[in-house]
């Protein structure tokens, strides 16, 4: 028999830098909240796309990179002791008799939730796949196409495919004296101009020239296997010649694909893939659901964590009558001042010392 | 004869935390700003009003003091050069037949300005007085309202009048050993409940049973000088009787009194004593002044730091096309990957390393 679904006040759906300040915001007007994320941990596009790159413009932090920027919010929301539900993307909404919304997500975790908030960013999205017949059954053996723990690439054969930063990052990471150095690294990108970080890519270049990697330019069109494992990529270069480069790992970095998936199937109002919100609650054209962050448009609307921000307060603010019909109007109080928000956030009010 | 008025893409009226975040944010936008406030140094209110006391929601800084949060923007800000013109206010704001604004404070400086941006909190603020006929004439040399530098009023017989955190905060400090402890310290209420931390009223009472401070409930209804110099606090207390309290210096923290001041003149349509917004732009009934921060009202509005921050980035790109005509659109872009932005930042493009 299946579990009973978890009745909760609020899911979120995303936990990049917008879902986790969700939580907290929800959080000071006392609503617990379930985090639900396509990706096996919190972070979102700034720890995918770029942890380790420097971020500007978070207001009163001059520079952080994505993961000091998660890092501060799982920090910031540690009081509110939201559940964390990773590495599933919901495949179901449907709004229930008593008004509540029903939604399972592709692992057949279930929920019975009174308010929902996609904080989804450019929806659920996943690492583009190199397309190669049949090379998917390597896939989390000796073809990757994320970097979980940089000790099992060590001493290792690598062809590392790809012409962006995270491609040039992890083969100069590899390539380097240290303790994951690999036995070999050879980068390949179907052109010889790569988007990379110019300071990057003229590393590589010097890297090359000590034999300390290699650099082919060409396109992955086949492999090799002997007893079950993949032994080489078969890379077409632009003359057309087609050579073999043996490996013991491929690492594939093309980047990740947007996925709107499922929430482009809840019949919420949506324009250019966006979601359609008010600026007054962040609510979408379905009342209980509200969209925060880079998922949603309004007139105006830039695409910045510090906007996201902004939306999470004013949607907690338009969730809390909607969970607490009894309450009434919710009056905003201050984390400097207010005793009862001292003690939701679990600090002692300020003491003089 | 009188300086040319200083000629600017932007003025902003209001050094708090929002005033200073919409120097970035213009300064992303290579637009340049001056700022003005009535206080003599950056901050405004939490810095005014809480230095020292910890403040929990702006977000991924999981604490930090009033005073923290102005040093991390102005730190942010300092690559865009902006100029400060504190300790004024402004008396004058004029459209001229140009369409721009002619802007004067009331220390005669004078600005030509193609938009302007109030974030003026809840205007300019100054320290409510202790009202007591011809004390004035001593405002500065043995009255003061706020404390510049502790030094000046060690070993000290200080009188101290309020019933809140900063009252308390002060007289605590100065009765605490240290370099800075004062002579006697004697604190001054009108009533026997004290509205400050609940910690700091207990240390209070521990350092008065200990005689190492006096609390007096009364109000101060007079003075004694002798020789021009201010020798005494006449105290009237619950009872009607009212004695003498021998001091050197009187130190007053009835709290700041906002002063909307001659904002409330410009015309701008005002609701409640807040100047009304749309929320694409931040732009106030005038084109060309936006408002941002504690002081717009819009529906859904919430005095949050953090909403003032995302309102300053969609008020420069409302303002964007008012001072760059020529520009057309300006399109986002991201601190983290933009060259342009790096540059304008004064930070080299990412290297790895």
């Amino acid at each position: 028999m299946a579990p009973a679904p978890i009745e909760t006040d609020a899911v979120i759906v995303g936990a990049g830098p917008v879902g986790l300040f969700q939580v907290f915001e929800l959080g000071l007007l006392e609503i617990k909240a379930h985090v639900i994320d396509s990706l096996a941990y919190p972070g979102g596009q700034p720890v995918e796309l770029y942890p380790d790159k420097p971020i500007y413009d978070i207001p009163a932090i001059p520079v952080c990179t994505g993961r000091q920027l998660t890092d501060a919010l799982l920090k910031q929301i540690k009081p509110f002791g939201a559940t964390f539900h990773l590495g599933q993307t919901v495949t179901t909404v449907r709004r229930q008799d008593d008004g509540r919304f029903f939604v399972e997500t592709g692992k057949g975790t279930q929920f019975l939730a009174k308010t929902i908030f996609i904080a989804a960013g450019v929806g659920a999205f996943e690492p583009r796949t190199l397309k190669v017949d049949g090379l998917d059954r390597f896939d989390g053996t000796q073809l990757f196409y994320r970097v979980g723990n940089p000790a099992d690439f060590a001493g290792r054969h690598l062809v590392i495919v790809g012409g962006g930063d995270s491609a040039l990052d992890w083969a100069l990471n590899f390539a380097a004296e240290g303790s994951n150095r690999a036995a070999s690294v050879t980068l390949i990108h179907r052109r010889d101009v790569l988007q990379a970080a110019p300071a990057s890519v003229a590393r590589m270049r010097e890297l090359c020239d000590a034999r300390e990697m290699r650099f082919i330019v060409g396109q992955v069109t086949g492999y090799e296997e002997k007893d079950g494992r993949l032994t080489g990529a078969k890379v077409t270069g632009p003359d057309g010649v087609t050579r073999v480069v043996p490996l013991d790992m491929l690492l594939v970095f093309f980047g990740l694909s947007p996925k709107l998936g499922l929430i482009a199937d809840w019949s919420l109002e949506i324009e250019r893939k966006q979601l359609v919100v008010d600026t007054e609650k962040f609510s979408t054209s379905i009342p209980g659901i509200f969209a925060v962050g880079d998922i949603n448009t309004y007139p105006g609307k830039k695409k910045l964590i510090l906007s996201g921000f902004h939306e999470c307060a004013l949607a907690a603010f338009g969730a809390a009558p909607i969970i607490f019909p009894e309450k009434g109007k919710i009056p905003l109080q201050y984390t400097t001042t207010s005793t009862r928000l001292h003690k939701v956030l679990g600090v002692e009010s300020p003491v003089f010392d």
